[in-house]
């Protein structure tokens, strides 16, 4: 693509905004079809998620954030795997060449795929007449057959989160002009706070060591946390139950709860946290809590794996089950 | 998933179409986030590729031929870099959840999955407002360093195409009422072999061995014949000449020229052959044509690497240069 005349528009978006990201070796420079991720002995871990235009994020939301969203969730998948990012390859589908967007998006994207050692290996651009589509797939590797996954969990273990839960649930609400937005109208710091949780997931790589050394299943929390675990438990066969006064929430979150802005269910089954669920043996549990203090990311104990099928039960602080009307974000 | 209640439609959905084609046990059944490419020694081969309604197929075109176009555009990459299949991703953003559709489509990419070795390992289903998309990532495996690539094309090696060139441009022209569509009004075989051409490329997986034993550069042909040699030739730093008419043509193609329905820019500049372009030294060319006899499929020497950095040249019978305005199809 360099030493020649471009032969098409295609090729020149490519090579002016994309081939910069392509450090990696294996991604010839863009020149090529297809990349490559060398055998180094390690297990590939692969996952793939797409953001659309309207659906994951807003139309209005600025070039810059909709791709650190776009690669970000994809690096919590890895996180949660106890993966390290090895690349990720980009499918684009835009609506028309736009400049002006095009340049804060391939920014930003290429100072994330360098904050997280994760570069970009290849892709394709298509013209679409819809709504804007970001697909990532991306890569992590692990020793070889150590991936965490979704069915290990069993009786006795500890759930643990980390970070916080439902801010980003909330800053849609902000966006959106819902319930948070009225609450917090004279307070636009604890707004921007729960809107840049929205917009910029804080995929928690710092600790896929840590989970994969700790933790018995772990999975991202993407869809809400009380839909997840349920996915969780049920591919391991258990169930749960969790003490809803133990889910760490943001000042912002807990400020809103209190004065009944909103219920804890949109917090629950609100989706785009992007925090790591897992659950670890009673006796390694305070080793992955510490490895989060060290890394600076809070790891909260929400409650136990039990037996049986039942979906989890969340408990209020009167040891009360809530009767959660939803679990999670549904596509369809 | 299986042994819990669904807790969204679109699990629903995953388990009910996409969790009988994840065979591989990399993909666990889909009740993970992450799939897993187990270590083997080999290099990964990935390359990506997605399709859009109303771009790359019709709205108007049956699910089962979307499906596997989707997956043999990638089929395509892997034979061209010499790859063994080993597995594919696949997002798939739709408007609802059409039964109607769904199945039909699972099916077809089933079928191709299995006859082409390629299991699904993993997904992302979302819902859009715009145009359906298919995008995928498929991998593949070569042994350590062996991924041919753009760049080894040298002066004197041959030029070698598989198949046929611009059947696909055809079949498009047909479906959508040009030029090709009324030459062939009264001949509904030749419209059909076009249409199917358009429809469900013909990926040569089955030469991909020869193509990494014999070929010093290789792609597959996927924005047309003209444009794609250009940049084979671009990444490697050389030039080439091509004879048109050593160029291989279906017999309802060939017609069309005969006729002056068409020309033969149309076929040389026409996207979606999906068909095998390689360089290889002369002493190999040979070789790489009887693999191809052997396999069934036609192996075809159209031209000559050439030292340089002008463009390819395409020579007519008479030696004079064509003038093609057009290289190929771009999306901006």
């Amino acid at each position: 693509m360099t030493n020649a005349p471009e032969n098409s528009a295609e090729d020149s978006l490519i090579a002016r905004y994309f081939k910069p990201l392509a450090t990696d070796p294996g991604a010839f420079g863009l020149v090529d079809d297809a990349a490559v991720l060398s055998s180094s002995g390690d297990d590939i871990v692969v996952t793939t998620d797409a953001v659309i235009e309207g659906v994951h994020y807003l139309a209005t939301d600025p070039p810059d954030t909709i791709a650190r969203k776009a690669l970000r969730v994809n690096l919590s998948d890895l996180a949660a795997k106890g993966a390290v990012p090895a690349g990720f390859v980009l499918t684009l589908a835009l609506r028309s060449k736009e400049d002006a967007w095009l340049g804060p998006f391939a920014d930003a994207l290429g100072e994330d795929a360098k904050t997280f050692a994760c570069p970009l290996l290849g892709g394709d651009t298509v013209s679409t007449p819809g709504p804007q589509m970001i697909s990532i797939t991306a890569f992590g590797r692990v020793p070889r057959g150590r991936m965490v996954g979704r069915t290990g969990a069993r009786p006795g273990d500890r759930i643990l989160v980390t970070g916080t839960i439902g801010d980003a649930a909330l800053g849609l609400d902000v966006l959106t002009g819902g319930a948070a937005a009225a609450a917090l109208a004279s307070d636009p710091a604890a707004r921007e706070a729960l809107v840049s949780r929205y917009r910029i997931p804080q995929p928690r790589n710092v600790l896929a060591r840590a989970v994969r050394d700790h933790a018995s299943a772990a999975m991202d929390v993407s869809d809400g946390l009380a839909g997840d675990l349920t996915k969780l438990c049920a591919a391991s066969g258990v169930s749960a139950s969790v003490d809803v006064a133990n889910v760490p929430l943001s000042a912002a979150a807990a400020g809103l709860i209190v004065r009944n802005a909103v219920c804890v269910e949109t917090l629950l089954a609100g989706g785009d946290d992007y925090e790591v669920l897992c659950t670890v043996p009673p006796a390694q549990s305070d080793a992955l809590i510490a490895a989060g203090r060290a890394a600076g990311v809070a790891v909260t104990a929400i409650g136990m794996i039990v037996a049986g099928s039942a979906r989890p039960r969340f408990l209020d602080g009167q040891g009360q089950e809530l009767a959660l009307k939803r679990l999670s974000y549904s596509h369809f």
